[in-house]
């Protein structure tokens, strides 16, 4: 989903501490402002990646204006996530859906399986955080779960049950809103956990 | 520097298979065909991030084509480059510079800079790729010794003597065309390879 600046965003609700249902913010931006805080708080560098842009035409009102006039959205070759934590490279891809019982497989592409597969070959740490929306749940799954799902020819989806047993919740806050780097130690640094922190 | 896709790419000139001398190509265009080639041969996964754009309107001339009518560039918050290579994150500027006896400060942003202690901070490899075009030779620059000099109010720039002398020099083929994880091996990599290559 992309977020045009001349749309609004929506007010933080400043509601109650202690419960965020119902926040509607969308999870591109909930990642965002927890990445912003895991930066700088230097416990990890996460960027979303730019949205590839297939510029046609630009235009020069003045000097040192560049206004793009004709452009498309291209596909892009990679998943959105990707940065540095605890020294390993990491990359994810972020999708929700409103679907209560499952998590349809035409939502995730091949160019992102494909990607994650190459992720995972080269030694870094992939995953899929799912959002339900219905539940206000948002899950870390282990890469390799959603490729052997996508790869089955007679799976069209991962059920909310699937992703609730195999993934890890995902804790909220304020800050960071989503604690997704937690759930990341728990899954993929348990033995360094107990040793380091 | 962007390339606008209504502008021809220089043609490849077949010149001599022992001399790669003025082939007029980008630095940009090499790194990107050289990155295609690691990932394809898979030894490395390395992308050029895109260029990131602030899109202020959007035309939808017919149904499913999204027209960008109004956008601009923004200023990126990271390098260009990053990716996963020998189980390590990797993150690298590619710049390039026309002058014979420096490599000019100002070519570097402090946002790069900032990124790259970031990604050192976090045990990724990180590092800049200057080529000087007088001499057609393109170098990796280990990010600290930018950072350094960068840093030091006195330096307005990195001379080519030093950056001979630091860096190392990236050997040019056909395929890839910068061997530049060649140079990554031996700067970052060269116990690890006396036992495992």
């Amino acid at each position: 989903m992309i977020g045009y600046p001349n749309k609004k965003s929506p007010a933080i609700k400043q509601s109650s501490p202690t419960t965020y249902q119902g926040r509607g913010m969308s999870l591109e931006h909930d990642l965002n402002i927890s990445n912003t805080y895991y930066r700088e708080v230097k416990r990890a560098l996460i960027h979303k990646k730019p949205t590839p842009v297939q510029v046609v035409r630009v235009d020069y009102p003045s000097r040192n204006c560049a206004k793009i006039v004709e452009a498309y959205y291209k596909t892009p070759s990679t998943t959105d996530y990707n940065g540095i934590y605890r020294g390993r490279a990491i990359d994810f891809e972020a999708k929700e859906t409103k679907q209560k019982t499952l998590f349809p497989m035409k939502y995730i592409h091949e160019h992102q399986i494909h990607h994650l597969e190459q992720v995972l070959y080269h030694g870094g740490i992939g995953f899929v955080i799912i959002r339900f929306i219905h539940y206000n749940e948002t899950y870390v799954l282990d890469a390799q779960i959603m490729i052997d799902c996508y790869r089955d020819e007679n799976r069209k989806s991962i059920t909310y049950q699937e992703v609730k047993k195999q993934g890890l919740l995902i804790r909220e806050g304020l800050t960071p809103r989503l604690r997704y780097l937690d759930a990341v130690d728990e899954l993929y640094f348990k033995e360094a956990n107990n040793h380091e922190r």
